[in-house]
């Protein structure tokens, strides 16, 4: 069957406008560690998929998804070895402060949980977030993601200028003091909350701003940030849906930006493609919540996911997933900073580990971000075998964040293929 | 390792008051079909989980989860056939006006795309729904789930008091005289929500009330609440996460029921315990809602989804168990009902298929719920070896709701227990 039909097919099955990636939309029918391939039988680097983080349809995942499946996959009022054994090494990977972990099945649903327990803790229902930040889809956490739309200033919620050295909020300014005008920003939007009346909540970032660029931080801003938040009352959560499971080089985001969160969330990576999240807190937070809100969730805290969910940590383990992104992500970062002097449209490069952004703009004077090519750029680099999309406020940030299994070959064939489109 | 031991373990891991059933926990580490086993073999018929719906263990759901998680399991920007298939497959189960669908995690998170979805198409907030719902666990869907606690009377949310023959709104009606008197608490909630000006956008109920007992309706009431809502320019959505997938003995919980819903909502037996939901509706209100929201969710909409959910349907035909739902649970639901002559502790027993609910109070007479005998009943039948649990208003009625491969057998093997217990 052609492309056409399937997508004519797809516009009825799923409704039209169910988004896809490219102007000639791939089919793709197979993975295989960190490639993709379309039914053509062609090959593709994957670098863009953080779900499957130890690489696309890995053995031991199957192997381990496939042999709890066929003993024991059922809720969570049963007592199961499993799950509390996937509790415990997962809260063991966090700061001591992170204690006990409530799982759930998409990282919305885990943002909603930390949501629930930040208000619960602090008597409180005001929240801050970044004003280019995705953090889900359900109509509270939707209301905290603004990839496509403008923020609201009234409400429960209130949104801060993420912060950035490269569009700082104010030029001029040394990067001490853009950090604290940054800082300035949240305390008025925390003031804000309280002088209607809502209270202070939290305040909920992405440790690296993964949606928003993601950018260069002014130095100790984040432990700033997190002490402002403590004095106000309030509590820090950190959407580690992106910037956890090794991605950074570190195994939270946190640890590479240098805060410690009272609340972390995490999400897609933790299943390898199976859905599975979890929202971590000190003990006695989560006892409150677990006293007030009776909350369940049929088929998070299963033994599934948690048989799928250890056999992850083991392969991320295993293969040295962390160092690996630390390793091969600063590398490719430095190549792609070379860039900045060679081409014009290069407007910044930056990186966490393998969560990395390429900045595209008009000229490097006006820094006028060019969504164009980036939506090109992205089109051309699959025609060519490299799979990657962009993202940002102006979404003209190449978006490269491939399996935590990408190598030192895939970042050099990439560079050049990279270099062979933007040279045209 | 003891239960007392992994109980504290997981107090620890989970968060103290992590639900749990029964007053000395099963530890469960096996299943098999209808069968449940714990620690030290000894087996259990499960008459509660309804997830498994093709049982325990079921070799083909293991064989097609391994063999789609092995070739390829990636979001759902890129084109895939077997998505595709899956959402048309699913579709062509509904009545004609389900032509598109979305796919999510977990039935909350159909739920929200439902009510996104309604009010788009209405341009309205306001949202109806029974007094005693339990409809998921985010802040928006959480505040139409009343389990533990009462319904708000403002806001953006009204309840209405479910219909139920057994214990009626007001006494000494005919059943003709009380469907109008429950209809009129639904006018007179959707007239709330318009007074303060919230507009109506929906009413959402489970087909069958499952949580609310399951009750016996007033005849009539589903389809005439349907064209109420209509006329007062709404839409009706059917919560079909326990009514839906054969459980009835239809297809559908609507279908028993008698009414045509605008959107129906699916979740938990979809995936035989991998993490699948749905919201189906017409094509021309998923594209409305496709083209305003961006709606997207990682690890939904997947080729893993696709081909379990596929799997799933398929020995749900091969097995004929819409057909097993309807004889075996008319016939369990008959032989309980005779049983309401017998015991003066039952006031009723009713049933929709394989979702039975058996009614206990202190005497006919009073009809006062005996929550503390339901309890008690479910913790001796456990140790007799049968697993159920209870719901309802007043958590007092046994709550009977097997995989869908329960037999005539294990409905006799459950009587004679049942039987017992009474008679002591």
């Amino acid at each position: 069957m052609g492309r056409k039909t399937l997508q004519n097919r797809r516009d009825r099955a799923l409704g039209s406008g169910a988004e896809l990636f490219y102007d000639a939309p791939l089919e793709i029918v197979r993975g295989d560690g960190v490639l993709l391939f379309d039914r053509d039988g062609r090959s593709y680097v994957d670098m863009y998929n953080n779900v499957p983080v130890v690489g696309h349809a890995n053995p031991a995942i199957v192997a381990a998804m496939a042999e709890q499946q066929a003993t024991l996959n059922v809720h969570s009022r049963y007592l199961h070895e499993g799950i509390i054994a996937f509790a415990e090494r997962y809260a063991g990977l966090h700061h001591d402060g992170i204690e006990s972990v409530v799982f759930s099945c998409s990282g919305t649903e885990a943002v909603e949980v930390a949501v629930q327990i930040a208000r619960l803790a602090t008597g409180a229902r005001g929240l801050v977030c970044t004003d280019a930040a995705y953090h889900g889809n359900t109509q509270l956490v939707g209301s905290m993601s603004y990839l496509w739309r403008a923020p609201p200033q009234s409400g429960e919620i209130r949104a801060f200028p993420y912060p950035d050295l490269y569009r700082p909020l104010k030029d001029g300014l040394g990067e001490g003091e853009l950090c604290d005008a940054y800082l300035e920003r949240v305390a008025h939007a925390i003031a804000s909350l309280k002088a209607e009346g809502r209270g202070f909540a939290a305040l909920i970032m992405c440790s690296i701003f993964a949606n928003e660029g993601p950018p260069e931080i002014p130095s100790g801003f984040m432990a700033k940030v997190t002490d402002l938040v403590h004095r106000e009352g309030g509590l820090v959560i950190a959407d580690e849906v992106q910037s956890g499971y090794g991605r950074t080089g570190r195994w939270w985001g946190y640890q590479k930006t240098d805060f410690v969160p009272d609340i972390v969330v995490t999400g897609k990576p933790m299943g390898n493609g199976l859905p599975i999240s979890a929202t971590g807190a000190r003990k006695d937070l989560v006892d409150a919540f677990r006293a007030r809100k009776d909350y369940f969730n049929t088929c998070a805290a299963t033994p599934l996911q948690a048989a799928v969910g250890m056999a992850v940590l083991d392969e991320i383990e295993r293969f040295d997933l962390v160092r690996n992104a630390a390793e091969v992500g600063d590398r490719l970062t430095a190549r792609l900073k070379e860039r900045v002097s060679q081409y014009e449209v290069i407007g910044d490069a930056r990186g966490y580990g393998l969560f990395i952004g390429v900045e595209l703009v008009k000229d490097k004077a006006s820094k006028e971000p060019d969504a164009a090519l980036a939506l090109s750029l992205s089109n051309r680099l699959k025609d060519m075998g490299f799979l990657l999309s962009y993202s940002g406020k102006y979404h003209n940030v190449l978006k490269i964040r491939p399996p935590l299994v990408f190598s030192h070959d895939n970042a050099e064939a990439f560079l050049a293929a990279f270099d062979e489109c933007l040279s045209r």
